[in-house]
């Protein structure tokens, strides 16, 4: 069975002009490549708490969607609200893979302290904030992306995600 | 004088048959073989919130209880509610804590960034949440053991927990 | 235009006797040989919550203060409140830098563990706890300090915060 994938773009920038969302695309891109069963459905929101929110809702009460990654709205700028729209949200809170991505990114760049995104479980929808960078969102997925498929089978016993096998 | 230490299994598994726990027994025995003034308390539940905090609370509230571990329903199955139940308990939470066993865990697997334990204080009792596996409990006690004289010390000056001297 | 630097130590021990007050002289030494356009002010409350809260919501409501370093009161001991008093008051929660912090004092000891100081925002306030010993203090600055020019931009675009360049 098909595992639907929610990529949310979050950048004022981005909803005002989709050419500009170069994040999404990358993450479509990454998650198509590494999983033969995955599929995909994509927004772009401006940084607006409600906006935000509205969008996450809509994808958690889908029962197809087993993942949401946010992109954008990490940082320190009075616009980024994207952890404070998520964690309202969450069911259980997941910070060691938060810190599991934070590690990897720090080995990257100490500037990745000053990311914020969070982690969590919303119903059987895992959630995890990425930072708005294509660079920054491709180490991410390559960090998590074989815990997905053991994380998705623990919250929900039908999910099996299918990795492909590159030779 | 002693400290008691409260060992809390939390598992449907388990509560329906006490042989299948191991986690539990392993850290009592770890706790008895590196502390000469330990005492121990121990208790099995399943993963309900309300049990949960129920059995927390009785261990709180008791004056001897200096540290309480429990063991299981840190993952992300639907079941697992552990860390739910912890943290509404808490007076203060000890992040970094946690993120020192977790730094610990993802030394030896990166499925540890899967695990949801938090750390903290309830009254003068230290509470940490450890994953349910016998491996994984073992090597988070590993982590913890040198530090707990120490912290019970500065939680109450009155804890004075004697490590064992081995040749 | 210059930028104004909070240090706040919070110390029952030296709110009675200022002259014990050696971390936050020396954070603001630290402050002040690393930015040529820092200025400091500097405050001493003791261990009372609602006196943390009321120094920090003073300076988080100036204009020209852009971050505040609070040091001490972030262990276990029932006085040590600093986390309790700071988290209310922020609007944004930066774990990340939390972590960065708490990775770099676990490399210098294991006893880092036992901190729990937090980082976040208030207004566009950027505020640190860091632990109340001097040596901590001027290891966690270190660690924030080449961060501090780039977040203060990301907070508010005003703000250009400048480092001394050292031969
Ligand atoms: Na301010």
């Amino acid at each position: 069975d098909p595992i639907t994938f929610g990529v949310l773009t979050i950048s004022d920038t981005c909803y005002n002009d989709r050419s500009k969302d170069r994040s999404g695309p990358r993450l479509v891109s990454q998650i198509m490549q590494t999983f033969r069963n995955a599929q995909v459905i994509t927004s772009v929101v401006p940084d607006e708490k409600h906006l935000i929110q509205s969008e996450l809702r809509q994808w958690i009460d889908r029962k197809d969607v087993g993942v949401i990654f946010t992109t954008g709205g990490t940082g320190l700028a009075p616009r980024d609200v994207t952890p404070e729209a998520t964690k309202p949200l969450l069911d259980k809170e997941c910070p060691q893979l938060m810190m599991a991505i934070a590690l990897a990114s720090l080995k990257k760049t100490a500037f990745a302290a000053l990311s914020r995104g969070i982690c969590g479980i919303a119903g059987d929808t895992l959630i995890m904030n990425f930072p708005g960078s294509e660079k920054a969102v491709a180490e991410c997925f390559g960090t998590v992306k074989d815990l997905l498929p053991h994380a998705l089978h623990l919250i929900n016993d039908d999910l099996a995600l299918v990795q492909r096998t590159h030779a």
